[in-house]
C-alpha cells in the first residue's frame, strides 16, 4: 500500500493488441480534453474531461461489489435525473475505500467541474481508477479544469483513451455509424482494462457516446441489455473491481439533423441501433480481454447443449475462471480433463457421459471419453495460436453462451506479486 | 493428455511441510500393505490395500462435482450397506472420464479384491488418483493382490501415505488416542493433497481408520459434520477435483476390550470422541494446504462480524480464492485494497465503512480507511513469515468462520502450465 511505490506498468504491448487504434469520428454535441494533473503518474495525462451539449441523456451500469468506490456511489445518485453536462475521469487514484474524504473528494470534483462550465454538480459524472485506499486530492482538478474546458474539442479519441489507462498496454476504442431512419448517427466508445497499479487494483471503466437522441430510460435499457453478453461475459481473473463503471451518453445532437427522439423501447428504429451499440460494447470488451494482465492467448469459451442460457453462462465462467484450465492453455495443452473438472464444479446440470469438448475446432473428447480419432499433432498446432476457441457440448438442452478470457501466465503472477521486489 | 508425458513431480519438499511424518499407532482390526503395480510411475509404490476385520463399518463424503470419477460412483453405491472388508487405492490413474471402461475397471478391481479375501465385491471400497481420461488397466491389481493380502500387517502408515501420493511433496498422516469410557481407542488418518500429475489433475483423497465400534449412521454423521470446518474449509485454487473422496472406517475391534458400540448420536461418549476425530481431520486438511502446488505461505483467513457463519464462510472463500489476494501474499504485500475487493465481490452483506483488516495481527485498515497508526516496517516483517493470518472484521453481526489457503506463486503456474516444455 506504500504510495511511494513506483508504477510497474509494463511497456511491452500485449501480443493480442489490435494493430492500431481505430479511426473514430467526432460525436456531435461532445467535446473532449485531457490534461496531466500529476495525480500519480509522472509525464503522462491522467485526466479526461468530456463536455456535453445541453439535453444530453445518460445511463450507467456499475460494479456489483458491496464495497464500491466513492465515484460509483456518486454516479448512482446523480443518474436518477438522467441528464449530463460533464464527465470527469482520472487515472492514478481510484478514490476507493477512502471513507469520508472520498465522498468529499467527489463533491469537490463535481463542484470544480460545475463551476467551470456553469452547470449543476448533479449533472457532473465521475470515474476514478488507480490506487485504492489513498485519499484523492481533488484540488488537483482545480489546477487544470479551466484549461480543459477552454481547449475541449471534437474528436481526440486516442488521447482520451490513453488518459484513462493504468496498466493497460494499449488504448481501447471502438466506433460505429448506423442510420436512424435516413440519417446516420455515431456511436463511439473507449475503455480501460482490468489491470493493476502497484500496489493496488485498478478497474474496468468504459464510456460510450452517441449523438442519437435517446430518452434516459431507453438508454439505460440499451446499456443493461448490451452489457450482459459483452462486458459481463469477459473475465480475466474472476476478481471484480470496486470501481467498474460503464456510462453511456446520448447528446441528441442528431436531432438538429432531423432525427426524432427515441422515446420508447418499441421504436422501430431501435433494433438496428441496438445492433450497432452492442457491437461497440462487444468490441471494447474483447479488447479488455486482449489486454488481460500477462495474457498471451485470447480464449473464447462456448458452452452449448446446456439446460438454459444462464446455466451455460455459469459453466462457461467456471471454465474461464479455473486456474487449472488457464494455466494449461498458457502451456498450450488441450487439457480436456481440466475442462471436465471445471464443468463438474460449476454446480449446473451436466452428464459426464454426454460431454464433448473441442479445442480450436478439433474434438478431443466425445461422450465422456477421449475421442480416439483426434490427431495430437493437429491439436498441438491449434494450441500454439494466439486465439483459441474452447467449445463444450453438454448434450442436455438448447442453452448456449459464450465468454471471453485469457490464459494465466507467470507474467500475471509477476505483475501482481513482484511489485515490491 | 499424452500418456507418454513424464511425471514432472517436483522433488523439492514444500517449505511448509511438517518436520517429519508423525508417530502413528496401529489400529486394531486393520492391516495395511502397499505394492508397485506399475500403473504409471516407475520405481515407486502405487497401490494401497487396507484389510478390515469382520464387522467394520464405513462412511464417506465425496466431491460435489457433477462429473465424478468411476470410483466415486462405485463407493456411493456400496456405502448404503455400511459394511467394509477391503479398501483398494491406487495412484497414477484417476479412472475419471473413462466411460464404460471406467465402470468395468471398478467392477473388476472389486472382484479381484473380493476373490483374494473371500468377501463380497460390495464390501470393497475403491479410490483412484492421477491421470484423467485414460483407461485404468485393472488387471494390474490382479498381479499384486495375492501378495498384498498375504503381507498386510498392522501399522506401516508412512508407506501407506506415500503409496497414494501424486504431486504431493510429503506424505500426510495424523493420529489421536481418545478414551471411550475408560478404554483408549485410536483414530488414524492419511491424506493426499490437491496436486497435479502431468498432464492432468489429481485429487484430494483421505482415509480415516478407528478401532472404535461405531454404527454406520453415527460414523456418517461424524464425518459429515467434521468435514465442514476442516477439508471443506481448505482451498488451493478453487478447482474441485472429480475424485475427492474421504472415507472413514470403524473396525470395532475395541469392542473386544469391552467398549460398547456407539449406536446413537446421543451417546454421552461421543463429544470427546468427536473432538479427537475432528482434530485428525483438521490436521490432515492443514497438511493439504501446506502442500498446495507452489505454496510458499500458509494463509489462515478469519472473517468475523458477518451476518452469519455461512456468510462469513462465503466471504472467507472469496478472499482465499482471489488470484489478486494470493499473488499479493506471494509478493509479501499486506494489500488490503485487494481484500476489500474480494469482500465486495462475495455478494454477501458488507459495509465498506465498517471494515477492519489485519495482516499478521496488525490492523492495517480500520472503519473503511487505512489505519493511520500502523507501522509499515512491522507489517513488512510479518508478511515475510511462512504462516500468515489475515483477519477481516465486518462489524455487522456475530458470524465467524475460518478457512486455510496458500499463496499463488509462479511455481503454481509452472507446475500446471510448463509440463509440456
Amino acid at each position: 500500500m506504500a504510495p511511494e511505490c513506483s508504477n510497474p506498468m509494463t511497456t511491452t504491448i500485449s501480443p493480442l493488441a489490435p494493430e492500431h487504434f481505430p479511426d473514430m469520428p467526432p460525436v456531435a454535441g461532445l467535446r473532449l480534453a485531457t490534461a496531466a494533473a500529476g495525480i500519480r503518474y509522472p509525464g503522462r495525462t491522467d485526466v479526461l474531461v468530456a463536455l456535453f451539449d445541453q439535453g444530453t441523456t445518460v445511463a450507467g451500469v456499475f460494479t456489483r461489489s458491496k464495497c464500491p468506490s466513492a465515484p460509483v456511489d456518486w454516479c448512482r445518485a446523480q443518474l436518477k435525473q438522467g441528464a449530463a453536462s460533464v464527465l470527469v475521469v482520472n487515472s492514478g487514484n481510484a478514490n476507493a475505500f477512502t471513507g469520508k474524504s472520498g465522498r468529499a473528494a467527489t463533491k469537490l470534483t463535481a463542484k470544480i467541474a460545475a463551476d467551470a462550465t456553469q452547470t449543476k454538480p448533479s449533472q457532473v459524472f465521475l470515474a476514478s481508477t488507480g490506487v485504492i485506499g489513498e485519499p484523492l486530492d481533488a484540488t488537483k482538478f482545480g489546477g487544470v479544469m479551466d484549461r480543459l474546458v477552454a481547449t475541449a474539442a471534437p474528436g481526440g479519441w486516442d488521447d482520451a483513451a490513453r488518459a484513462i489507462m493504468t496498466t493497460d498496454t494499449f488504448p481501447k476504442g471502438a466506433a460505429a455509424i448506423v442510420r436512424l431512419g435516413a440519417t446516420p448517427v455515431t456511436i463511439c466508445g473507449i475503455a480501460k482494462g482490468a489491470g493493476m497499479i502497484a500496489p493496488d487494483m485498478a478497474t474496468m471503466l468504459s464510456f460510450v457516446f452517441t449523438d442519437a437522441p435517446i430518452a434516459p430510460a431507453v438508454l439505460q435499457s440499451l446499456l443493461k441489455q448490451g452489457v450482459a453478453d459483452t462486458f459481463n461475459a469477459v473475465t480475466i481473473d474472476g476478481d471484480t473491481s470496486t470501481s467498474d463503471t460503464l456510462l453511456a451518453f446520448a447528446t441528441g445532437a442528431a436531432g438538429a439533423r432531423g432525427v426524432a427522439k427515441i422515446a420508447r423501447l418499441s421504436d422501430p428504429r431501435l433494433p438496428a441501433y441496438r445492433k450497432a451499440f452492442d457491437a461497440v460494447l462487444a468490441n471494447l470488451a474483447e479488447q479488455v480481454a486482449r489486454d488481460g494482465e500477462g495474457a498471451r492467448k485470447l480464449v473464447e469459451i462456448i458452452v452449448e447443449g446446456a439446460v438454459s442460457k444462464p446455466s451455460a453462462r455459469k459453466i462457461a465462467l467456471s471454465i474461464a475462471n479455473s486456474p487449472l484450465v488457464k494455466t494449461a492453455i498458457a502451456g498450450e495443452d488441450a487439457n480436456w480433463g481440466r475442462v471436465v473438472m471445471a464443468v463438474g464444479k460449476a454446480g449446473e446440470r451436466a452428464d459426464r457421459d454426454r460431454l464433448s469438448i473441442w479445442f480450436g475446432g478439433i474434438r478431443v473428447a466425445h461422450k465422456g471419453e477421449r475421442d480416439p480419432a483426434y490427431d495430437e499433432a493437429e491439436v498441438s498446432a491449434a494450441m500454439k495460436k494466439p486465439e483459441i476457441t474452447l467449445k463444450v457440448a453438454l448434450g442436455l438442452g438448447r442453452g448456449r453462451d459464450r465468454v471471453l478470457t485469457c490464459d494465466l501466465t507467470k507474467e500475471y503472477v509477476a505483475v501482481n506479486g513482484d511489485y515490491r521486489s
